[in-house]
């Protein structure tokens, strides 16, 4: 794994980037990534280029051997465009334009902006598309991120009914498949479908669903053109996209499909802040961030680069942009980016070389204070070097490093989120939150956890979880009856069909064959109640009606009678939302039917497997003894640490 | 009593309904309502109306012997017309039209909607106006729902000025009653009106007062037009309307003036989650509603259909719309039916017959599954029809079930509601919640409650009892003086006159000859905050100076002296919030004087009286044995149940 | 000390004026302050006026003996106004005109309503300045209640572009003042800049500030236009503003420099109850407000009026625009009364003659009910009278009462308010909140405080006091250095330029030659958390540098060593928000070092000093005996009250 950094030369004076770069260069730093936000430096005036500036910025950096990352300008259009054509603007859901002033003001859909795009891309891919110290490419900047997937713009009105169109053809199928002879909505022409907002109650789901899926493709097809240039013109360069934490707002899996390598910007402390935990869990992990948050990610966007995978921004310090802005623990960074690697990543690169003195982020810390000393993400950095040295050596000597399939796999699903966010039923049915207990609830078992999109192969696992999948497409269910491992599958799994209508026969629809059950009913409980029984129920219950012909085993009732988990030995459903020890009894069963072994993790110890090494991090603040949830850890060969783990302390050993 | 439900052959083949219609009969409904959100099916285009699909449902259900509920669909207009007519939008409060895509879409003062309303009105009514099937008629649904009555656009702002004019004649007149001198708010001509809405800090409370009386008004008038139409084209058929609960943003009483009979969609845990209990109340009653909320309603509407009243739309399970959305108790559907009956009830109809697959409400239950089974409340209907032929067994054999005056009337205010939502003075002041605290303190005491509207006779009852009367109209004054029962009047009453001033000689105004008493001051008290005394005051303290000539008694004053609950022998003033122990130390006195026996029932027991069968219903989750709570019980003859109670459980018996 | 009140002749028949004016005189007032709403009956109609009535209400006050405070009418623009200038009204921060029907809904930018503002204070000037009984002016009302300095209109985009041309002359010194080459906001003129609003994420922290700054001066040249007019016409008369409470959206300093005498409308329940105390804070002083929110605004609008200032409004008993209203305790209005006078009022007026029965404020208390009676401010005014006297007696016998400069400074910066308001970092980092928990803790130890601007001479103080000082402008930093008492400087002092651009070497900037320091980090804290240590952080930690070569103490630190009190002997630093136990200890020390003797008083027992005589007043419910506070007072002379002091009690005894 190599280390980088983000670099913004016109921030600086140019006498400073030859320092700069020889810094970087002795830190250990291999990549730097510049110009994501440039435009109005590359092009002050409309079709005035200046590229005098990033010429040297490019060829000093790589005169120090620095690899670039060189990035398209796109989340930044400059005022002169935005006064020269205000269609660019994204439209709010209050039907307002979104003002030029701070980033991502574009909507996805002007077809103005997508060509203004392409124009910049092509520009900044002829310059420097072929120069040696370019070594690949970022699309944009974190798509989605500020709820920017979105836009009800008059573009994005007229290229959603083209959108429709062509996915239903007929105004009639349209109307049959969103269910609009309930009250009246029908149309008689796509020429009279608005986006779905400032309706007087809620609007139409499929209605909100569509619009969904038709953003989440524009975001996919307004990167596809940025690709297609680069392919062309930089020929042999990796393109990323940086992915944001906690953002389903559009399918990263299709987006993702188009790069080489999937990248993220990787905020524990900040996301935190931000997150859904309860006060406490907050609290406890205010410096180190949550313990399976960071991984969840780690293995979701390895997932959506087909196993190749960067964190792209790092956090190095105290950010600026949660509600409040705590500093690491020490030793945090260095923890983060070692768990980085744990998890497969090709580059780890911290944001930023130095904090910037001016403007939005100028709270937000670097590697330097803005007065150019070192801060503390400096030293952590300069460790992380050094244990990656050590690990490297370990490589040479021959140890496997390379990531293999873990046993486990997890079925992510970004529409899922998008149906429960639009369908709730209970206001705490949260996508992100479900998929966060199942991982969680692995991970304290000591497992590796490979995220897969739905319909991915099955084949080599061992266990398969699956939190939720409302639309079971016949392919996923042919291969979930396929799979020979264990399978569990959690609450409103096959609960709709792909146009949000509930499937004939009801719940669990096309999974009836694996789960031979029918849900009758469901319900959403109030935060405070807890239906009674040994695993107390609480946020969802179903009412599951098992068939009485079928070999299905009930394992845990509510107090009342109602099955919460039932299973035909291989798969298991979850009836509820799963508390913690219903769900780890259901894992623990679930592994022990397929022969795979367990632990018993506290929440703040988490294990991680490359190869022949196998990673601790310590997530809390006081230190701990492996040895007491590690059996045989004490004979084990360390290449990192040792046993006894110090706050935000790593230790690495061979498990081959 | 009669059964019925809400059907929609709209959402279903044809080939099933004459299925369908069979199995309601079997069920033993009676009543069948369809066609109230159908207007994009009978008119599919502008002027062309197909009449077939519903001439062919009309006419299956008819010979089922079911009796059909025609509706006019005019909350739904369909696509082409707002597309047509624009301005047929209402208008939010921050000046923006609402779109189509879901309901209530419309303004009640758009002169084209009301065109619109009675052209399809008259359609639908000289197509089934005669039909033999069509017993009755409901005209839109739910006016008012989803905060619909107010509405800020041009048509209303004209129509505004228009009523405006009409009510003052001169604009010094409007601008005396107002107080515009006030802030220079003085307008020289009813053209310069707005809607009071946009402004900088509050608006004039009397500007608003106007503008909500206007929008009560509104809707009252296109009701109206509906009515006429059909009261010409379908002799002979009652028509009424479905209020919704909690629901006091325009004047029931005036629209149901011009109906046959009231009726209201009762979704007891809809209306549970989204009221104002505390977290504890609302956790308790999760399964079964609050005690006194569906009976109250029943009370209220049969008061505004003059005795006549239905439940048009009854809760079967699980409803999709509130934040969370748990399933009923067993038994509570039935019970929910019984106590229908127990308050007077024409007709209870479900909603709905089945559960729809698609669109808004497809997580709304049924009496079936989308899949056609019965769903658990179809066993509840079927023993409610067990129940009510019971019933109908004694009454045949002579036992009196009619309904008779109760001995205790509430005067309910929707103005009061308008007043002290303007201008709360407390942020927690809320009338329904008082007349809930008044209300739910008659019913522990066992005592049956009549509605009634400000200003009707007193005659035959013996105790009477006003939460709030902000504005006593000099007619309502002398009816109390007349009165010779127990008068208990609560807080604010008599503070203000209809122009929303300060009367002359302060609060209680013209109930002074009746209440020797001037509020020299009021004052809000924040959560938390209690005012000391035997019974501790909150939310809301009165300072209150008795005449010192009058024949006043002072029964309970806060330690620092301040009069709470004052009264003449006959008249009692609760100058304070009433909390439990006061409310109820006044209402056992006023009961007392007047020799009304009372009980002391506890929160989850309620009975009610119909004819000469009493009703007890237990709302809570553990059985209760009657006979701990009401003496005598055991000696009584049942008609249903008996002395034990189950939860949900319903009794009734004989008490002549 | 004087005492006065408002009056609204307008709002009552003229036949009853004399009246009111001669009780007025008879309780003992001096001022009264009328017209300030008065606009449509002074300007009926476009450019005709009617001074009728307001020549008979002047005449009929004057001829009582009273002396007018005549205002000028421009908060509340009238109907015909509004309605031929639409550009009058200010327009909020979603881009929509704030609407007629309240007031404040002028834009200070409009030019329109510029011409407006003067013409109408010229008419009214030129009628009433002159007039013998017309002894001052107010001007408008209230600038900047109901949040209304910041408005977005064509007009303030307009204005605000010809500020910032002003202030930069050149853009490419704006887009480096500003930092724009972060996220390309670089514009190429100032034609191009928008106001800061409706940005997808934030908008940059220095254009926010240069918006806020251009905003204030918009507040001071609107006041400076209606004052040079009544400086031309009223002669000799003082020109006063009336300011609100925790109020700081333009520089009150700026404003206040124009003015002859600052006064500010006080109103302790109402601050209370909206301010951002501990719900526990807010209850206990529910009837008597928070023990030094008034007299902190007492010391800050002396500063404003160099010394000069009033309490224009008074709060006499409940008022109407809090969201709970509750009553003062007995006596409380009495106790305010005199603390004003300690704190060196000239004249206390109270809010107002008579409660109106009519519009928004009919629910607001006065010293008389509508019904015309006396109210209880009424009794408690006369106690005020009568407390006076024996003060002026005092005096006259040769006791001295004049004010003198407090030996303890709180430097007040509007601008820091400003700019922790723009970029928090931390939620619950707010100025006000900062500059209060100073105040208090200087209070419990009994100190009496001036407020100063920042720049303000030292001379003569023995302690000096910064809560925070954002940006330390070179003179101040002078300032500091030549100063000799002690000084306490606050968290995030010194933390910026001018230009919202992290300092040179970063905080505390121009203070690191008085603080040889350099804060390397800084971090926020969520609630519920506490940074260990014998002094637990909340809120806001530093991560300070010391110089290791200067002389510079390290007194207090977290458990984890970061030095969270840092002094140079005279200097003190507080890398931290200041808990109680730290901060007391800090000042302590401090005026340990200047020989400044100090109290431990209880949280609601104040004290003022005005010259030889000392001031007490009981925040308490319960009565309290300042034998058990301070030392030697059982020797004392009382000129009020004695060592009891009941609850709202006052005393005052001699102190030389």
């Amino acid at each position: 794994m190599k280390l980088g950094v983000c670099y913004y030369p016109e921030h600086w004076p140019e006498a400073q980037w030859a320092q700069d770069a020889s810094a970087m260069a002795e830190l250990g730093l291999t990549f730097v990534r510049i110009a994501e936000f440039a435009w109005s430096r590359i092009e002050p005036d409309p079709g005035r280029y200046d590229w005098g500036w990033l010429d040297q910025a490019v060829d000093t950096l790589g005169a120090a051997g620095l690899r670039i990352v060189m990035c398209t300008p796109t989340a930044t259009p400059p005022k002169w465009l935005i006064d020269a054509h205000p269609d660019v603007l994204a439209v709010g859901v209050d039907g307002r334009p979104r003002r030029f002033g701070s980033r991502r003001h574009y909507c996805f859909s002007s077809r103005t902006y997508r060509a203004h795009s392409q124009q910049i891309t092509r520009a900044v891919a002829e310059r420097y598309g072929r120069h040696p110290a370019v070594a690949a490419w970022q699309t944009d900047n974190e798509y989605g991120c500020h709820d920017t997937v979105l836009s009800y713009s008059q573009s994005a009105a007229a290229a959603f009914r083209a959108w429709l169109s062509a996915r239903y053809v007929s105004i009639d199928d349209l109307n049959r498949g969103w269910g609009n002879v309930f009250w009246s909505q029908e149309y008689r022409s796509f020429e009279q479908i608005d986006p779905p907002i400032g309706t007087v109650t809620e609007a139409n789901p499929a209605h909100r669903l569509d619009y969904q899926r038709f953003a989440s493709d524009e975001v996919a097809s307004f990167n596809r053109e940025q690709i297609g240039i680069l392919r062309e013109l930089s020929p042999d360069r990796d393109i990323l996209h940086n992915f944001m934490g906690a953002t389903l707002s559009f399918d990263h899996f299709k987006v993702g499909a188009d790069l080489d390598a999937a990248s993220w910007d990787s905020y524990p402390l900040g996301f935190l802040q931000q997150g859904a935990w309860p006060e406490d869990t907050k609290l406890r992990f205010m410096r180190q961030g949550h313990p399976d948050f960071t991984a969840l990610h780690h293995d979701l966007y390895r997932a959506c680069g087909r196993g190749r995978w960067w964190v792209m921004e790092q956090q190095p310090g105290p950010v600026n942009w949660a509600k409040w802005n705590p500093a690491p623990l020490p030793g945090m960074v260095r923890a983060w980016t070692l768990e980085a690697f744990a998890h497969g990543a090709e580059v780890v690169s911290y944001f930023r070389w130095r904090q910037a003195p001016f403007a939005q982020e100028q709270m937000h810390a670097g590697l330097h204070t803005p007065d150019g000393a070192r801060a503390a993400a400096w030293d952590e950095a300069a460790a992380a070097v050094k244990a990656l040295h050590a690990l490297a050596d370990k490589r040479a000597a021959g140890t496997c490093l390379d990531m293999r399939p873990a046993p486990v796999a997890l079925v992510f699903d970004y529409a899922a989120h998008w149906m429960f966010d639009i369908q709730p039923q209970g206001a705490d049915f949260d996508y992100l939150q479900l998929v966060l207990t199942f991982y969680g609830a692995l991970r304290r078992l000591g497992l590796d956890v490979d995220m897969i999109p739905p319909g991915a192969p099955l084949t080599g696992r061992r266990l398969v979880v699956a939190p939720s999948l409302p639309v079971v497409e016949p392919s996923l269910a042919s291969a979930f009856e396929a799979f020979e491992g264990s399978l569990v599958i959690g609450p409103r799994s096959g609960s709709k069909t792909s146009a949000f209508q509930i499937p004939d026969g009801l719940s669990p629809g096309p999974l009836r064959r694996l789960l031979p059950i029918r849900v009758a009913a469901v319900e959403s409980l109030p935060p405070g109640w807890a239906e009674a029984g040994a695993h107390p129920v609480r946020r969802w219950l179903e009412h599951v009606e098992p068939n009485p012909n079928a070999d299905l085993s009930v394992d845990a009732r509510t107090a009342a009678g109602k099955p919460i988990w039932l299973n035909t030995g291989r798969v298991h459903y979850i009836a509820a939302w799963p508390d913690g020890d219903l769900l780890d009894a259901v894992l623990r069963r679930a592994c022990g039917d397929v022969g795979l072994p367990v632990l018993d993790l506290p929440d703040h110890l988490r294990l991680r497997r490359r190869g022949d090494v196998r990673f601790a991090l310590n997530y809390d603040a006081a230190p701990l003894d492996l040895a007491a949830h590690i059996p045989g850890i004490a004979e084990r060969e360390f290449v990192i640490g040792d046993t006894r783990l110090g706050p935000a302390g790593v230790a690495a050993w061979i498990d081959p």
